[in-house]
């Protein structure tokens, strides 16, 4: 218990994982209001677009409207995702946007080969044309990540060894590019994550660079999310990405209509409950959550907005 | 960790949840078939119907017919509920089902006052009644329960004394009528507990009585089930109440639309990937979840059913 973190920082995805993956179009004036609705609960970091190919992501075409169009907030840091240096160069463009750079790696073999054609080994060579990338662009690097950290839909079982290697080759890389990595977040992209899983991984990461702040991204795939999260507070670890009201959704056609990201206002009445602090007024956060329904047009797999926080019922 | 039990032991709850919550009427041969289907799961246990009034409960008016109807499977106990002497007397006509007597006390006396309209003591006062009840009727008493043991809509915060109040009357009771209380079930029946409250109540239970054996009955209001009944394994709890697919819902008006008892096929699946045997075939409970919700008519809060267990992703 002596390792629970006394405050917890969230960087929500939802606008991000939101818009990417709804079928509908969602008209971009809904998308700022989401954005600027969350600008005001409290949280530190808000991820909000992806600067992606339209023709793949059509959801995400209007991504430069979004981050013109929404009100930044003073001590909230905005986010953009991006897959390659168009996709940097766009988010670049706009001053509004909080940039680092990360070196991201992935655990799975089968999953690299199947999603971006490359073996690990291609996959840690190409990271050095990133750096070079990110470094053109005066972009710092103090991130890395490990993707199917916890288990993969094509490859099965993914050893915390496997995990153990692409942060030795992270840590090398950014060795040998003299970059401080304060941050790795770990990532159960596919949902197969328990928490006795999350302790083991999380576990050897931390005892092998106790140095580095270590962050989850979790998933719900299979209504594990809060109880990893759990086992990742247990641990020490006070970083987490969430999704407000559940917004988002699995990509992976084996998961069809499984939960995405763990939902934000889920995790933040737990951290509450606990005594952990966020900065975030869970009420405020509750409402956007309910907002993000009404946007998206469909009930959202949180649980606190329907069954309710439990402070007015201390009263 | 090394409180983790290896074997965990289910309670299902789902017919006897499910039937009684939905609103229109569920036919009684679709109910044995969901019993039927449960029975072929390898659960040891299954709470199948209330022997109720059907005037305030008529979705368990044909309760009798549904307990005729199904088939009993050897090395499987089925059990029903009952709330006094003319329910356990129709509970007690069947042959089928394995019927226990529990001394049963709430940690709130706001919600004493409010569902049964009496003190705290007044409710003790009256468990004799049911003992005498259950002994005049040759029902062996081996269990003790506490709900609202985390929580309550009504009262807000139940201290960790108040529970410890309410065991220490169980034991004084079973004690005066020369009764061996094996297992105490600790309910948070409105769903206010979070992994840190388990660990300090089942703390402070498992300390002052460690010969008894604790289960623990779990809503999933607010989305905290499973991280709960993950805490729970961390102080040894091995056993636990659960609701295939999340059949059943919330009768609580303040939390109206939320899930109910954590469901079965989410935490059996959390358990075998933690290495825990439950002697459960997981692919057959995930095919009974959706059974549940083919005969509901509408979608149930389960995950694993939608995002799929790993085991076909193994090979």
């Amino acid at each position: 218990m002596t390792d629970i973190p006394k405050f917890v920082k969230i960087n929500e995805e939802g606008p991000r994982e939101g818009f990417q993956i709804e079928k509908g179009t969602i008209p971009t004036a809904r998308k700022i209001e989401l954005i600027d609705a969350l600008s005001d609960t409290g949280l530190q970091q808000i991820q909000t677009v992806s600067f992606v190919n339209p023709a793949r992501v059509p959801g995400m075409a209007d991504a430069a409207e979004v981050v013109e169009g929404f009100t930044p907030r003073e001590g909230v840091r905005y986010t953009a995702l991006w897959l390659n240096e168009k996709g940097l160069r766009r988010a670049l463009a706009n001053p509004k946007l909080f940039i680092r750079g990360s070196i991201s790696l992935t655990a799975s073999e089968q999953f690299l080969l199947k999603n971006q054609q490359r073996t690990v080994a291609e996959n840690i060579a190409a990271q050095a044309g990133m750096i070079a990338l990110f470094k053109e662009n005066g972009v710092t690097i103090d991130r890395g990540s490990v993707m199917a950290a916890f288990g993969c839909n094509y490859q099965g079982e993914v050893p915390v060894g496997t995990v153990m290697d692409q942060m030795r080759a992270i840590m090398d890389l950014a060795a040998e590019h003299d970059l401080p990595i304060r941050t790795i977040s770990l990532a159960d992209t596919m949902g197969w994550a328990v928490p006795e899983r999350i302790l083991r991984v999380v576990g050897a990461v931390r005892e092998a660079y106790p140095e580095v702040e270590i962050a989850l991204h979790l998933h719900d795939t299979r209504g594990m999310g809060i109880a990893n999260a759990y086992a990742g507070l247990e641990m020490g670890v006070a970083t987490f990405d969430a999704a407000v009201g559940g917004l988002g959704g699995c990509p992976f056609a084996a998961n069809a209509g499984a939960a995405g990201n763990v939902c934000t206002e889920d995790l933040v009445f737990m951290l509450h409950e606990m005594g952990i602090e966020t900065g975030i007024d869970l009420e405020r956060l509750i409402e956007v959550g309910r907002l993000a329904e009404d946007i998206v047009g469909h009930p959202l797999p949180g649980s606190v907005k329907v069954g309710g926080s439990l402070s007015a019922m201390r009263h």
